[in-house]
């Protein structure tokens, strides 16, 4: 299933593949904003039209400037506005009379001003829209496509400042913030790392990071995608954005920052108060085989070793280290970031301890300080486990070895013979010293970072992408439910009405009558099976327990009557005037997990499921999964896996393991129901799902819907 | 509590401060092992003495040589031995015969290559001991004295490889791994941070890491301890000289590599199993305040800010940005480090929006892009948030603004100038740039680093030295038990012996009995009071739930005389050859949380108790806390409050608080009885150890003491 369609990339296009540029607001100050695009053109050689328009100037940087836009004979495909935003709206006015297809606003004083700012803005986007041109920011910084040295944006680049040229690459990087998107790129140059295109979205009032998302995935130029993310004003556009990326086998790199506000809403139900969308963020992020980066130093050294196009396929790592004390230490990070580090064969390793009889050949290798003497060692312990040990990546620990001025060249020599002789495989070294010399070794293609532990979370990361890159993590197709109730806007359901909607979507129940008189209730028992629990129905009366309102373990008829009436005594006297819809009875479920399975809308996400362990536990662990709904039965499996009370399910201490396949078709199913009902739902709690030995099923005991208000 | 005695101080004293070295295998190649001591004792202007000692050369490096250390005919305090191994013992008896005081080994070939070496090793030991001469190494990189220019050491340092002398400074480092001590020696000096004194321990055959320790608590030249460990010979030491930094308030920041195998033994009882030493380790380290250090960048980066000597009271940071979306990103890092960030003034944020109108002045304060107009905006917003907003410690985000040509100096004046206003505030930056620029910085005293979350987790490390340094840690004297048992070795005890002896160690224990015939079970559980539990008490058998041997909810005399039967003949049948000692008659507990005490003698620290949550849980979340024992009651407090179920005990989701002092007398009480008893004990397992609500006590209701065989 494609979601393209969502996405109109063609109108996207000219923001990077325009032939013809209008500076509008161009300045013959070469470090303004309105200077640097023409300026850019010039020094990048950009082979297409610029149009600096300058009513006061009649040339702008020595190229001829316009005194307006209709002063352009030749039509123009995009336009960068760099004006005070009391301008803007006549200069987009004008850019639609000139059948500009794109147009960049990089103006401030718009949405992030306050109301005024936003209605201003939204009166342009209605223009904008009216005519088919679409628009970057306001508030932003403008894109680039480097190869084609197409320049529209005032990002701090070369000139007298920065001596180099903008370097062309593999990785492109979206960012909301501006200033975020400059930081990375200036921090990028420094380490030599090349983009394929860039650009700041801003206000977003038009195209949004999504976009960007979806234009890069088909992008041919682009391999890797980097995004800093604030919020998504439109989440499908954004998950389908994401599956856009994998669909098309880009790894993508994403920050996140702003961990929103739980609703206060959802925080009326138990599980509501679980969901903060940063915890959803993440089960997007894992759904949809994002790597999600806590620092801005994670998303490059990531991004940035993605280009070698090199993705280990096996989760497992060698190393080599100069120092005994970091082989132990990188073994630790291993470990923790969850890279074997299997041991040589008997025999490499015994031919490496005749070249460093007192060295460690096993895994972590070390040579010892037999290096200062002959750097062939190096040779010898990469040859050793990319060959006899066959190893896809090999992480080297060089600390300032390697850039000993007498010993530089023969190291770096020695390390690319290896890698020429294993072209397909990775060399990521750690190694501190000269920036000149870093930039060496970065230049011939080995990710080079200063502590180690980076070295082993990028390999990592990279294993993580490889089955993405493979194209073997397959979008499984979502089932069509049987049957998905549709649920109108009112009050909460109660407990019944809720139990029914969620077994009609598909999810199982325990067994259960909603009983109006005594009577009825102690045939109901009987029928069901004892021992039964009853619970007070009521829209009235949430809190049951509290009330007085529940009764379990009832072995017999007698035992249902008494409890039938002292409930409703109970209930008399403490809500004289809560609605009465009757008792629910109940078969008692004795053994089981207790789980949790919920389902919110949330704020910058839409419809997201939660399951977890249930009890107290969950709320003192927070041990808990999150997938943005809907989502087939393999991806529930997958969530279920992740929490680590799975160890529970899966029968730890002799237990016996549950029916993992009827929770996760469960879980899909409230994925599909919730997202059928996106609109109209507030949240899905089914506290607790108790979960039997396998073949035996599994059953909600307990459900709450709440619905948005009539 | 004074534990310098352990340590004899003055005998490491002329390993830094002895005014004569005799390098012994000086060598007059200036570069090789037994070069460097000699050339960079004249590079430094070492004040004191340097004896050449070669009986091949006249002169070593335009030095008079000497051809045997006996020909030297003034006292030597201190020799730097570079020979290879099997001519270091009678370099040691040369040394011995001339009276020096101290020997430093750099040479290999010994413990570290097999038992010969070890053997080796051991021989030069005793011979040393004997004469009261104290040693380092073998297999290290020597010492250093950096303000006193002695360099008894090959650690790669000036030259014409490296054009600046090392730079004195106030930290000391101690790495068990010269590779290790150098690496870090070289990423400070390119950092422009410098030390105090400098050691590498290697095989440390004498004098250990923990001596060193000791030693820099006491130096005055030291005011803060970098320590790279990777295992400790002797716990108590390591723990004494922890105690001993403490002390004196001084910041120890420490990283320890591999993790330690769990002993075989120990992963019999269930306590066992989830003892790692690591876990213990971390408990040490937050028992005497030392902040452990996962990656050689967190080890640096913590240890050079503590330089300043700003140790924030409160954990809450100001934050200033250029970057609306960093500032988003730093609050989230703030928060996630345990850091606070109040919004200033209500009026302050006025003041300052009349300053920027469009940024922000909350706290994160944003300035928006007007600093390119007006570098004044860092200064007010800085003022602001120290002095109205009263922050101590502030990170300034300045990614690559704060090195452009144009401003930054600019830039550095202001910010000067607000550091000279309020001189005992700490002003962190976050920048990138050119490595010149980002030195000026760090040498007017700012803590630069590249990425903010970084600079934030350094204020929050720096926060959590405060009480610390103030002296405000005061260390809780140990109180005496009333009356520790003394554990004899042998095998494991059986439950009701094990429960008796740590009732005696005042560990309170659930009322029992041991019952030896039928009868004597009724009458026990009459005493006792219905329901009681019985379980059958043998050496023999270990698991007595799988043979049948437990019997629950007993209620009447007549169910205690049935299961008395039924438990005998399963046990006469299922081990028939077993010994029993007879039946453990105990009350039933119903109510109160499970929670698990443990103790066991880790190999690197020695005795340790653990405590968690008891039931399936534990083994899933392995949410437990360890310390070293002994430890007084207010330390088991902080142990008992760091476990995340600590919310369980604290009376979560409306349960009531349980009995928290007498789990922590227990706790404590235990660990006496374990460190008492060290020698002779493998593991103590306590599981479950039952707490019932405040007032009401706790208790043990399951023991299992695992002794040394005899």
């Amino acid at each position: 299933m494609s979601t393209a369609g969502l996405f109109d990339l063609d109108s996207i296009a000219p923001f990077f593949q325009a032939d013809s540029l209008a500076v509008i607001g161009a300045s013959t100050e070469p470090r303004k904003q309105g200077g640097r695009p023409v300026r850019y053109s010039r020094l990048g050689g950009f082979r297409g039209k610029v149009y600096p328009i300058n009513p006061g100037a009649s040339e702008v940087q020595g190229m001829p400037a316009y005194p307006s836009l209709s002063a352009v004979d030749d039509p123009v495909e995009c336009a960068f506005i760099a004006l005070p935003a009391p301008a803007v709206e006549a200069a987009v006015r004008a850019c639609i009379s000139k059948g500009v297809r794109a147009a960049i606003i990089v103006s401030a004083g718009f949405a992030e001003t306050g109301d005024r700012g936003r209605r201003y803005q939204d009166r342009i986007v209605a223009l904008a829209r009216a005519s088919g041109m679409r628009l970057i920011g306001p508030n932003c910084m403008g894109a680039m496509d480097v190869a084609r040295a197409f320049f529209p944006t005032f990002l701090p680049m070369w000139g007298d400042e920065r001596h180099d040229a903008p370097k062309v690459g593999s990785i492109s990087l979206i960012s909301q913030s501006g200033a975020f998107g400059a930081h990375v790129y200036e921090l990028a140059r420094a380490r030599g790392v090349g983009f394929a295109k860039w650009i700041s979205t801003g206000n977003q009032c038009d195209v949004q990071v999504a976009d960007c998302i979806a234009y890069f995935a088909h992008d041919p130029a682009t391999r890797t995608i980097m995004v800093y993310l604030e919020g998504s004003p439109e989440p499908g556009k954004l998950i389908a954005a994401l599956r856009l990326a994998r669909e098309h086998r880009k790894p993508v790199i994403l920050l996140k920052s702003g961990r929103s506000a739980i609703g206060a809403k959802a925080a009326m139900s138990h599980t509501g108060a679980l969901v903060g969308s940063d915890d959803a963020f993440n089960g997007l992020c894992t759904q949809t085989g994002v790597h999600r980066a806590q620092t801005i130093d994670e998303l490059l050294d990531i991004a940035s070793a993605c280009v070698a196009g090199k993705f280990p396929s096996r989760r497992e790592v060698g190393l080599v280290t100069i120092s005994g004390g970091i082989g132990a230490l990188m073994a630790d990070y291993a470990e923790q970031v969850g890279l074997a580090v299997p041991p040589l064969p008997q025999g490499t390793q015994e031919k490496l301890l005749k070249v460093f009889p007192y060295g460690a050949a096993r895994n972590p290798v070390d040579p010892t300080a037999l290096w200062a003497r002959d750097v062939s060692v190096f040779g010898h312990s990469l040859r050793a486990l990319l060959g006899d040990g066959g190893h896809e990546v090999v992480v080297l620990f060089a600390s300032s070895v390697g850039t000993i001025p007498a010993l530089r060249d023969a190291i770096l020599t020695q390390v690319r013979a290896v890698r020429d002789q294993f072209p397909d495989r990775l060399i990521v070294v750690s190694m501190i010293g000269p920036a000149e010399v870093i930039a060496q070794w970065r230049s011939e293609g080995f990710p080079v970072y200063e502590d180690p532990r980076r070295a082993l979370e990028v390999v990592a990361a990279l294993a993580g992408f490889a089955r993405l890159v493979a194209g073997k993590e397959r979008l499984h197709p979502i089932p069509r439910a049987p049957h998905t109730p549709r649920i109108i806007p009112g009050e909460a359901l109660n407990e019944f009405e809720a139990m029914r909607e969620l077994e009609c979507a598909g999810i199982p129940m325990t067994p259960r009558r909603l009983c109006g008189s005594r009577a009825d209730a102690e045939r109901a028992a009987a029928s069901l099976g004892f021992p039964v629990v009853m619970k007070i129905v009521s829209p009235d009366i949430p809190h049951k327990s509290e009330m007085g309102g529940v009764a379990l373990n009832l072995r017999t008829r007698r035992e249902v009557a008494a409890a039938y009436e002292s409930i409703m005594k109970r209930i008399k006297k403490g809500a004289p005037k809560a609605r009465i819809d009757g008792v629910l009875l109940a078969r008692q479920i004795a053994h089981g997990i207790e789980t949790i399975l919920g389902a919110s809308i949330d704020p910058t996400l839409g419809p997201v499921v939660m399951f977890g362990i249930g009890g107290i536990f969950v709320e003192v662990y927070k041990d808990v999964a999150f997938r943005v709904a809907p989502f087939p039965v393999s991806e529930a499996r997958a969530m279920i896996r992740e929490i680590k009370g799975y160890r529970i399910l899966a029968g730890a201490r002799g237990r016996p393991p549950v029916d993992l396949e009827c929770l996760a078709r469960a879980a899909s199913r409230l994925s599909l129901f919730a997202a059928a009902n996106a609109a109209t739902l507030v949240s899905v709690d089914i506290n607790p799902f108790m979960v039997l030995p396998r073949g035996e099923g599994a059953f909600g005991v307990d459900a709450l819907i709440e619905r948005v208000r009539r």
